[in-house]
């Protein structure tokens, strides 16, 4: 069964691409209210190809703002496994558009990548679950049960999530949780995440006079509150790099001696290839004392996201802004909390905010760090599957990115979440020129033909 | 002779309004291209202006940019003095748009004053000369010889007055210049300006990754140019609020002990003025150990005038960025020098930037602080026109703006000037709902119809 259904996919590898230029096509930015429709537009074209599997009550189910494709494929027996598989159909916005080398949203084929916003995360990753689906149905039957939900808000921190998951407990009860918004470390580095990091995200606004005031009339006279918010942001950190927000390490899990050697004496990453990989003209400037790779995955971070005040236009405006604002999260570790991290948060500004200044303090999205057992069936099983498609065992690796939904299934439903993806650090997530490793599309679906296969009970 | 004037200036205030409605209505904005159209307008309505006055070799002379109006009334006679008034018929950009009550450039009349961009930054100062001008001339002839210069870039730095000024020396040559941008303390509080303070305004970007990064993904591995940026501005004053530029302070001459102790005794604007006219929630934030108006005129400053990085838009977005800028401007008071302020943040940056971002520094504009003797000839002359109209002397005081052009008649002409200009501190200067107190207006043409007549020789 596994290899007709290999067969298939290899067959309709060409259908397989333009599906998936066909999805990347529709620009399904949560954040952006004008792409509304798009967003609807995304989740029929995915309730419509749930249907064409054979999927039942497929359907579109309402949050408090975007919605939720769900639907069900339970035909494999009462001993067999129930698979909750997690996917979203949302994408990040595009900005900054002019350093796009190609349009987002019209998917373009360089070399052996497609470039589009979405591609990669998740888009991409989706659809090699969709088609080894297709290539598993039209070939035979599943042999595992499964359930699928794919939501739309995962780029603007799964607000509604919570709420979806709470009302529909008894509708996704299942044995676990299968997330396809994962990665692995290169295209001949197949590797599975065990950990994640979670995320606080927050803005700030400093408001100083009611209105924008002459910088030479004015300024000296009335606190700048441009000038205050580079103090009160400059202050979470301290000369070694660590985030000075009260209490912020007290339940960071240290890295383990043995991993940190390892670490150490074989980066998984060079120096050099956060050098080629990101432009930055030197390394360092994070906490003192690990590697880069440590710095972003299994260390806390703390990095701003925009600034905003006064004038930005070209040439100069002497002009004594009344409102600064900043965007800023931080990326938290196995164990902190990000309900205490907002209050320790709290009351850093409280003691830094000067009393010339009012301010606000919004949560854009908080979500939990997690941790995975390395030898649950799910890994193991997750394991021999990858080593059946590229030839060589997986590694474990931490991965910096932040997937709250993780935390809320465990939370929620109770259950364990494995990653399953097949992203590449070097995508360009969340920047221009986003784009998907067409051999990982390839190799994604056959490692789900293979894994659901593996899943099943003998 | 004097009297006369005066009788034709109060017959004909409607029709006085009328023109500065009408020349406030062009929107001259000189940082933005696109009203380059309106730039022109504005020349040519300012030379059909003097042309009608009787002046003689009127014309728009162009600079690198946009053009000065030059227009003389060399009538007097050989034993008069020649006076060079200096004006400006650019304003400020509006933004942000959303704040003002009124169009910007539709002129509005609420209670006694008069709503609208350049209102009295400096049209309505411009025009209580011009205005003192026809009064003279319909009803007997100017007393003394005149040239006008009009520029187009004081709101951008006057970046090509210097080459200009140079280039038409002897066009220029004068007995002294008569500033017409300056203003008063309150509206019963006439007061003539003797110190100004200068200006140095820059842009500096510092740059990170070569494009936005997944802040999840290299978070903590790469340095954000938006911490750097926030902790070399933070780094720019320390805990007693002065900045921290070496030698920043070397050349600042204080303030007399005797000036001092009087503005501490009767502070020329108590703190609940600064409140009232800034709607700032407290005082203070500023140099300590100064009362706010002398940080705001007597000692130096910097402000933060714009920062913009990373994602600015509604929500969130978690991104790493690449760039992040800052405009941000100091005020000098004499006897700072900008070439040497400019070289003194040079080497802050050099040492505050770390090796993990490059930047650029741009200087947008520049200009030399500027002190007055109080006891000349010409402002003798002021104060007795200021009591013939306000019934009282006016005080001597500091303003904290900069008029570059006063140090450049200094340097490139040789000549002192006298401010005399009618607009009040809380008149919303480069800010939403900028207006010009009418009073002011009708007074500054009496007090510009007395100077005239009381500078002639007898």
């Amino acid at each position: 069964m596994t290899d007709t259904a290999l067969a298939y996919a290899r067959q309709n590898a060409p259908a397989f691409l333009e599906d998936l230029k066909a999805l990347v096509r529709i620009p399904s930015i949560s954040t952006l209210p004008e792409n509304g429709p798009d967003m609807q537009r995304a989740a029929e074209w995915l309730a419509d190809h749930l249907r064409r599997l054979g999927f039942e009550r497929v359907s579109i189910l309402p949050t408090a703002k975007h919605p939720v494709v769900y639907g069900e494929y339970l035909k494999a027996g009462r001993d067999q496994p129930t698979l909750l598989y997690y996917g979203h159909y949302d994408v990040q916005p595009p900005d900054p558009l002019a350093l796009w080398k190609t349009p987002p949203f019209e998917p373009t084929i360089i070399g052996d990548d497609l470039h589009a916003r979405g591609a990669s995360d998740m888009k991409g990753q989706l659809l090699a679950f969709l088609k080894a689906l297709e290539a598993i149905t039209r070939t035979g039957s599943l042999p595992v049960n499964l359930k699928v939900i794919v939501e739309g808000e995962e780029e603007v921190g799964s607000p509604n999530l919570r709420a979806f998951l709470s009302e529909h407990r008894d509708l996704l009860a299942c044995s676990y949780c299968l997330n396809g918004d994962g990665g692995i470390q290169a295209p001949d580095l197949p590797s599975i995440t065990y950990t994640l990091r979670g995320l606080s995200y927050f803005e700030v606004r400093v408001h100083g006079p009611a209105g924008d005031l002459h910088s030479g009339e004015f300024g000296g006279a009335v606190e700048n509150p441009a000038n205050v918010l580079c103090r009160v942001i400059a202050g979470m950190h301290d000369a070694r790099g660590r985030v000075t927000l009260p209490g912020f390490y007290d339940r960071v899990r240290p890295i383990p001696p043995d991993e940190h050697r390892e670490n150490r004496r074989h980066p998984l990453r060079a120096d050099s290839w956060w050098l080629e990989h990101t432009g930055a003209p030197a390394l360092g400037g994070g906490e003192l004392g690990y590697t880069p790779a440590e710095r972003a995955s299994a260390r806390p971070t703390l990095d701003v996201n925009g600034l905003l005040s006064g004038f930005t236009g070209e040439g100069s405006k002497t002009v004594l802004p009344s409102l600064a604002m900043a965007k800023f999260s931080m990326r938290l570790v196995p164990d902190q909390d990000p309900a205490e991290i907002l209050r320790s948060l709290g009351r850093y500004l409280e003691a830094a905010m000067p009393p010339t200044v009012t301010w606000e303090l919004l949560e854009h999205a908080s979500s939990r760090p997690a941790i995975a057992e390395r030898d649950s069936a799910a890994t193991r099983t997750a394991m021999r599957a990858f080593e059946l498609v590229w030839g060589k065992k997986p590694i474990f690796a931490r991965q910096g990115g932040s997937i709250p939904v993780v935390g809320l299934m465990q939370e929620i439903l109770g259950v364990d979440s494995l990653l399953l993806g097949f992203g590449l650090p070097d995508d360009n997530l969340h920047a221009p020129n986003e784009k998907f490793h067409l051999p990982n599309f390839r190799r994604g679906v056959e490692v789900f033909i293979h894994y659901l296969h593996l899943a099943a009970s003998r």
